[in-house]
Formats: C-alpha cells, sequence, structure tokens
C-alpha cells in the first residue's frame, strides 16, 4: 500500500509518500510545498491545492493521512492554517482519494508507541523506519513522514483486530 | 454589476446574490447550503465546494465578497469552519472570480455606515437596501446579502477615491 502523509500548513505544507508492504516500509519521495506570505490567500490556497492534486495524478497512491491541527494560542494562525487543510482534504476528495485524520498524540504513539514521546524521539523513528541517513528537514516535512508511518501502523492493527475478530468471536 | 456576498460556513453557508446599478439594488437570489454535522468533514467540504461552484455556474457574477472569520474563543469551531472558508475560496478560484475578504465590522460599516451597528439594525437595513418584505432567515442569509451589499458600497467608494484622483491630484 502506498500513503501520503501530509503535515498541512499555508506557508509550509509537508508531504511524505511511502509504501508499506510486508511491515516494512520504503520510501517514494517527501518534500514541501511552499507559498510566499506576499501572496494573496487566494493565490496560496490555489497553490497548496495544485501542489497536493500534482502529488497525487504523479504516484500511485492508495490513501492518505492528515494531521489533525491543534492550537491553542494563536486562532488568527489557526484560521489561516485551517483554509489550507481545507483545500488539501478537497484535493484528496477531487483525486477520489479517502482521507484519515490522526491527532498530533496519535501520530507520536503510531511512531514511537507512545503519545508523550518527544519531537526529536519521533522524528529519529522515522528516520530509523525508513532507512534514511539523516532526519529530514524541515520538521514540517518529517511530521509527514511520521503520519504516514502511523497510518500504516494503526492499519495494520486494525486488519489484524479484524483477524482476531473473525477467528474467535 | 452582479455581486455573490457569502457568509462562510460548515453547517451552514450563507450565499446573497445581488445586482447593483445606479446606487440601486436588485435582490437576485439568497439562501443556504447546509451540510449535516453526522457527514464526515471531507464529505461536508465536496458538499460546500459544489455549492459554491453551482452558484458561480449558474449565476452570471462578477465579483464575490466574503466575510473574514473571527473568533476569539472556541479554536476548534474556528478550525472547522476555517477549512469550510479555504474551499469556499478555491471555488471561487477556480470559477476566475476575484474575492474581496470583509471583517464583520467592515460590514457593519458598509452596510449601517459605522461598525458598532447592532446586528437587527443592520438586518432592518439589509431589508431596506433591498426592498424585502421581511428580514431573510436564517441570520446567516441576512449576513451573507450584508456581505453583497458592503462589497457594493466599498467599491462605489474606491472609484469615487480614483475619479478624485483622477481629476485633481
Amino acid at each position: 500500500m502506498v500513503i501520503l502523509g501530509i503535515d498541512p500548513g499555508i506557508a509550509i505544507v509537508g508531504y511524505g509518500i511511502v509504501e508499506y508492504k510486508n511491515s516494512k516500509f520504503k520510501v517514494i519521495d517527501y518534500g514541501q510545498i511552499t507559498t510566499d506570505s506576499k501572496m494573496d490567500t487566494l493565490t496560496r490556497l490555489e497553490l497548496v491545492y495544485k501542489g497536493i492534486d500534482i502529488l497525487l495524478k504523479t504516484y500511485n497512491i492508495d490513501e492518505v493521512g492528515i494531521e489533525e491541527l491543534f492550537f491553542n494560542k494563536n486562532v488568527k494562525t489557526a484560521i489561516t492554517v485551517a483554509q489550507a487543510r481545507g483545500v488539501i482534504m478537497l484535493a484528496c476528495s477531487h483525486n477520489n482519494k479517502k482521507v484519515y485524520e490522526y491527532t498530533p498524540l496519535q501520530v507520536k504513539q503510531g511512531v514511537a508507541g507512545y503519545g508523550r514521546a518527544e519531537k526529536l524521539q519521533v522524528q529519529q523513528m522515522v528516520k530509523s523506519f525508513l532507512n534514511l541517513k539523516a532526519i529530514p528537514k524541515p520538521d514540517d516535512v518529517a511530521d509527514a513522514l511520521a503520519v504516514a508511518i502511523c497510518h500504516a501502523h494503526s492499519n495494520k492493527l486494525e486488519k489484524t483486530l479484524k483477524n482476531i475478530g473473525r477467528y474467535y468471536v
């Protein structure tokens, strides 16, 4: 299964594309879609939409994982980023992709095994799972890859539980 | 000039379409796009996008006015509504429409003449400008019509200032 993991944003959208097969990961691509703060909102949203659209049309992606937004301070920033997250989800829908949402806590749990893991710890797990030479930069890209790994793991868990259900219930 | 005014939301998107000609308004259409809270986010965003897309393809709209979000309490609600606002703006962009953003304060100023006007006062001005028999319900629809009126007025002001500039500077 090929998974696109997304860390939503308006200045930087991190993305990571990984293949997950027989409990092993293979990195396909990762990077960032960036927009300039000097651009007007409409242009930025259009660029974010196009960036995701191109990724979905270029790679044979099966499923998409996207991080949920978590803000407790700056509502203005939350609104700007959420507008971008909306168009990202729409781009997935327009490409007939299923989108799975994960909270930052779930991502940490899904990658490092527990929700209180430090950021660096999660990033090191990303590097290790994907056999990378270094932690991808900026953080948004590492985060996106973490979301992809989290989705692979939660998907596997779901299937295991279904199998248990099939045999024992 | 035909203006589409939008009051963004995820459960209810208010819209109002008015024609503004020789300082007079004519109502073309108004109403709401609604989505059910039981639906998943992706479906709701898709419906909001489609609703706006249909309006823009049905009516010969010149320009779009949209209210800016203003939240000071519930960040979670702000994020949900902002995602919808993002796809609304994208739908406008995909239909090659210029989008003008107005704060709630600017809308009040643009309709009632001053920013501290009460909600009911603004709604009564909407009813009066548009020659309606009653204040349109729900509030989201009246708000959308207010945005359209605000855009017409600010547009007129801009042109007047330009003309002054042309002749006197």
